[in-house]
């Protein structure tokens, strides 16, 4: 008898994600050799655990709060509470006035990714991604029945491309998907090339007679370096959906808690609010995790000590630019995309694995012929690791 | 500018569920007239709080384990150590030698339902429920855009009205879904049913050159009344899904932690477990949440204080029966789906509403003319409950 699954599906679980295989590889080959041996720049796991107020807040609401309904179900949408702080952290650190009703809770940034793309989209629909893009867009906007359009890298800065993304509007397009600061590449759009892609949205929007929503994926929001800005795009565009996760900021990336944040600006606000919680439903989160939203709300005006990124950013760049790598300065993360030394980024990966270099390639992200290095490790296994990177690079550039 | 949203999500996030709906009625409600005066049956939210080992074990693990390790990314189908503590538990009281391998954590029973519908089901399939059901189980069926298709209750037992089933079934029926102890009606499947059932789909899946599989939702499994056995489904049907959650047995609804079993007996288990993989992946899910997979591991032999359900059952079944309400005794849940006391079940919880008394109409789950009383209450609630009850059948059989 056959089995007869469903296919797609099959393929997803059965090639998995070429990241968490490289991570899952990381753990076996660091029970043989020593987790310290492996230099394992494969997934964005953050290095640094979370603030002392994370785990204090889940004791308070231990011992504070009735059990019975701090496990219990919240309303589908988030405890109104807890939605009411983080509105309210944000109005203070973005100056805007949004009620605990613009925010739908989630299981995390990819929850809320799901839950914008299924909510929005109708079959045949169009979803604009930048390469280089976190690969799961593409799975998640499949998963909602939308095809996914690639415009291709700007590989001199990372930014957009605008001449292949005006080749590539239609009125299909429903949605762009934007990831400022940016996973793989660290880059952070600019308030030009985010004003400039405002404009042509807008403009499109109105030829097309219906919006082309801008769905933000901000988990990296919080880990930007020196003086770079990240421009606020409900400031800039009107018809923003901004998913955010806690993952990065507060080192809880397994706990899975993040929101979609609705603006009162976006057209018949309450109608994509509603197709959000009607995605949630039919794809079954009921609730993002309980205890952790309250965690979340409590400890919204903080991060974890996030500074050995840009530590570890200064040392692995200029270590790397010195053995005579590429690489475009990140602006913000815990990645950066140099391009390979090899003409294949494949390759080039696995040779590097000859090393205990796990790195990403960069085909995986929609742009071949570079790396992505996820420096969210202590600083010392980077300096560990600079040799392991200079012979690779001997043996390349040689 | 016509915002264009999907159709279907909209309605979803619109209408919301009946349940929800009651429930939120309920907390506005009881806002005006005190909590303790709103007779609120609507919810399945546990009435006793998880036991203690369950704050004991987030508060050890809090402070022994690595932060970054807690609350970090988990493998994609759940911690391994989790999973291994989990199927230990399993074995020993089924009586099984289940791997951690057969297990894919979830958030939730809803997500483990939702992960099997899309992992296995392509479009045009059938899904076959059986009135009186869970009314999510449409829902999660046409997200994973395969066919729903109702079998009419067996209103004198709440068990299977065979003669239905087999008419229904035909090629394209790609899964059973089974709830028992179930909800709405509190019933158990018996041993024969089971056996009948099992037999029926084996000879089925047989005819058709493919297995119809069963998938088994069983939060309730542990909520069982006086000597009432739930038969354990792998040992009378090979192709068995399990769909678990702690949601009821450890009060923790709000958490969102629950798995697939796929036992090894299941035909191509590694195939349909990579699908179930997929899917999750592909509806967002990246890991069960990471702090209560552990939790739940360390708690997998143990309950809340659950005999306070069997308390309120005696007492409501007793008093309702009294009054002349008919009901089909129970053998599991916290719940009970007596007959309406008018021919429309809405109009008749309507009315029920204006004493205060929040039950949920049966048309929701499948089966009109009945309504579903949760009594997942503190049982003086119950007591209090009693004279609104009584007025209301006065109103009614008058």
């Amino acid at each position: 008898m056959s089995s007869n699954v469903n296919e797609q599906m099959l393929t997803l679980g059965t090639q998995r994600s070429v990241i968490r295989e490289l991570f899952e590889y990381g753990k076996k080959r660091a029970a043989v050799i020593g987790e310290e041996n492996v230099f394992d720049f494969s997934i964005g796991n953050p290095s640094v655990p979370s603030p002392d107020s994370v785990n204090a807040a889940v004791a308070k609401l231990l011992s504070t709060m009735d059990p019975i309904l701090l496990h219990g179900y919240t309303s589908a949408q988030g405890d109104a509470e807890a939605r009411k702080r983080i509105a309210d952290s944000l109005n203070r650190r973005f100056h805007k006035n949004y009620s605990k009703d613009t925010l739908y809770l989630t299981a995390g940034a990819a929850a809320a990714l799901c839950c914008c793309l299924n909510g929005l989209c109708n079959p045949s629909d169009e979803v604009i991604i930048f390469a280089p893009y976190f690969p799961e867009y593409i799975v998640f906007t499949k998963g909602a029945q939308a095809k996914p359009v690639i415009i291709p890298a700007d590989t001199q800065n990372f930014q957009i491309d605008f001449d292949a993304l005006k080749s590539a509007l239609n009125p299909m397009v429903k949605a762009v998907i934007l990831n400022s600061p940016n996973n793989p590449s660290g880059a952070v759009y600019s308030e030009s090339t985010v004003k400039r892609l405002a404009e042509l949205l807008d403009a499109k929007s109105k030829e097309y007679g219906h919006p082309i929503y801008l769905i933000s994926d901000e988990p990296y929001r919080e880990i930007v370096f020196s003086d770079t800005i990240v421009p606020f795009l409900p400031d800039h565009y009107r018809n923003t959906l901004i998913c955010y996760s806690w993952s990065k900021s507060l080192s809880l990336p397994g706990e899975r808690l993040g929101y979609v944040l609705v603006p009162d600006t976006v057209e018949d606000c309450d109608l994509v609010y509603a197709a959000i919680a009607g995605a949630g439903r039919s794809l079954g989160y009921v609730n993002a995790p309980s205890l952790f939203q309250r965690v979340c709300a409590a400890c919204a005006d903080e991060t974890s000590e996030l500074r050995v990124y840009e530590t570890n950013k200064n040392l692995l760049l200029k270590e790397l630019r010195r053995m005579g790598y590429h690489v475009v300065e990140p602006g913000g993360t815990f990645y950066m995309f140099p391009r390979a030394l090899m003409e294949d980024d494949v390759a080039f990966a696995e040779r590097a694995k000859a090393h205990d270099l796990l790195i990403v390639p960069g085909s995986g992200f929609g742009c071949p012929g570079h790396v992505r290095i996820s420096y969210c490790v202590p600083t010392e296994r980077i300096e560990k690791s600079l040799s392991a990177f200079e012979a690779l690079a001997k043996e390349c550039l040689a």
